[in-house]
């Protein structure tokens, strides 16, 4: 029996994607094989990967001026692929935004490679909350400014998109494709596909193309997005079971109504959790709220004993995935995509009689 | 219905486990989730991980003092990682053989980091054989040697491990687990799993634990053996679902019998292709005899314009994946593990059968 899973990545999968997945496992397409058994060379897989590509381009009204890369390592790879890629002309500088754990290993894996900027932290109040829009300047002769949307460790999310100058590069890992983007306005968006895409594996990098020619000499052949886009994301193989799995998660957005239905569905889902914990007298947000994320909720018991007692009640609630990160501990809810408005329900009634039996 | 593949890679997977896999794809181990769903922090999910390196190290007799690590990539990543990681004490020159199609990309990537002797080279007969063991010499100063005990494209298999005094690093991604090998006499081995271990989408590196210490400076964070080794192969998210799909690979080797069964039963299934090659006017095997790969098995017709009908009659009597390589072209059967005596019985009945229609 499948239960509630607001785990924070590796996450829930829609039902129906598994569902699906499960019943052409062993045969698909009546090729007599898995397509996790074929070459990615074959007609029938290219034909997977292409759907799959044009369907996210779909989603995210992508231009055609942008190259959509399936690549390995996932975002973590990608902390290093941004430099690397992006370095190559001028004086190896970049703006960083620091909002968190996550901007955090961005910036620590950039500064390896050039002279990183931090022009805005919310580190003085313990990153509770996102840097407003107007309150840093742009470094002169930055190569680009990173930031982190939406920080899944933190649940700390930007609701705006900072105005700059050079390249925009985003890692939007954890809120990728749970609302329109304005794609343009961005040099470069990332992410892992483990919490809004698909399985772990695989992350997308959505690269214009005037920024696939400032790559470092050196570049590890497989950090290159000059490389993946030549090859089409198939240097060398991919991934092709979780490029297979993305797509039907692709496929299943396209048939909820989109990132449009994706995002009201989000703002109702936290609206939800984040109105019980303010008015809970027992559970609380640790974050400031004009910055709280959609996707990742994470929250305090009063009492720091009940953790174990409370992660035990809730798994024997059928809710799955809700301890928090082992750097920050307290708990966190995950509501990608994949988790439906009544997990969300059922996760409210659940706290609310956890609290009243021992809050 | 399953019919008999014969891809070179992403290669046929055991029955078993695929039929395993679909039966717990949505409910895994009774959580209520995929295991693809859960984080690879869990509890749960450590244990698989853990159960796929110990059955890894029991069936090729991996010493203590090895470390054996799942990584993103493929063994194109591991291209750049094995200079990245042994060039950083020395000399940076490293000594290469060259067989053929993957030697040659190893080669070049290395090439972008220091300087590449190749000691030996099989290039004067087309690559239709492996350079013998007493041909070449180590060079000074040499970090490493690499080389490519099975050439996936060319079918050319080394019958001997190469004796150096410098660290043997060997790219056994077509050969690995098809037969007992001396770990101890290699520094490094590593794979990418889509041939004999598992789907695309994770390697293996074997890496003897003094070589953890020579990387360059500026080694991106996803190429380090290092740190992959001090996070348990977890310093991101891994590709779980591989990574469980491997295990499972593993566990069914053990039962069939190990490295030595496998050993056993490539030999049968090699010897039946090449006897019938070697006996047939129409087919024949362009690689030397001495030098024949057990696990892929290009073969030629004696009239190319026959290439595409042979496919389709291929295609009708339920044998797939027999296309070529497009950098070679012709005919290829690769015989992994997950193949059975069955189908390679009933692809030297075929290829009698069309030798007699159309030869």
């Amino acid at each position: 029996m499948r239960k509630f899973n607001f785990s924070a990545g590796p996450a829930a999968l829609p039902e129906p994607v598994l569902y699906q997945a499960q019943q052409e496992l062993l045969d698909w397409h009546g090729l007599g094989c898995s397509v996790m058994e074929i070459s990615h060379r074959t007609a029938e897989f290219i034909a997977v990967a292409e759907r799959a590509e044009q369907d996210l381009r779909d989603l995210l009204s992508i231009p055609e001026s942008y190259k959509v890369l399936f690549l390995q390592g996932g975002a973590t790879a990608q902390f290093a692929a941004v430099p690397w890629n992006l370095f190559g002309s001028g004086a190896k500088k970049a703006d960083y935004i620091h909002s968190g754990h996550w901007a955090a290993k961005a910036i620590k894996e950039a500064r390896r490679y050039g002279e990183v900027t931090v022009v805005a932290s919310s580190e003085d109040r313990n990153f509770r909350y996102a840097p407003a829009k107007d309150c840093w300047q742009q470094s002169a002769e930055a190569a680009y400014l990173h930031y982190t949307p939406n920080e899944t460790i933190g649940g700390v999310e930007f609701d705006y998109v900072p105005e700059v100058d050079c390249p925009l590069v985003a890692d939007m890992s954890s809120s990728i494709l749970s609302r329109p983007i304005p794609v343009d306005k961005f040099g470069v968006i990332y992410a892992g596909a483990q919490k809004n895409m698909g399985p772990s594996g695989i992350a997308v990098a959505i690269v214009r193309e005037d920024l696939l020619h400032r790559a470092m000499a050196g570049i590890p052949r497989g950090l290159s997005w000059k490389v993946a886009a030549d090859a089409g994301s198939m240097d060398n193989t991919p991934p092709t079971f979780a490029w297979y799995l993305s797509g039907l998660v692709f496929q299943w957005l396209k048939a909820q109504g989109g990132v449009e239905a994706m995002a009201r569905l989000a703002d109702k889902k936290s609206a939800l959790l984040y109105e019980f914990l303010d008015r809970s007298e027992f559970f609380s947000s640790p974050v400031e709220k004009e910055s709280r994320s959609r996707m990742n909720v994470p929250f305090v018991l009063a009492d720091e004993r009940l953790h174990k007692p409370f992660l035990e009640a809730a798994g024997e609630a059928g809710l799955l995935g809700l301890k928090g990160h082992r750097s920050v501990g307290g708990m966190r809810a995950s509501l990608y995509n994949a988790v439906p408005l009544e997990a969300v329900v059922a996760l409210v009634a659940f706290l609310s009689d956890f609290e009243a039996r021992r809050g």
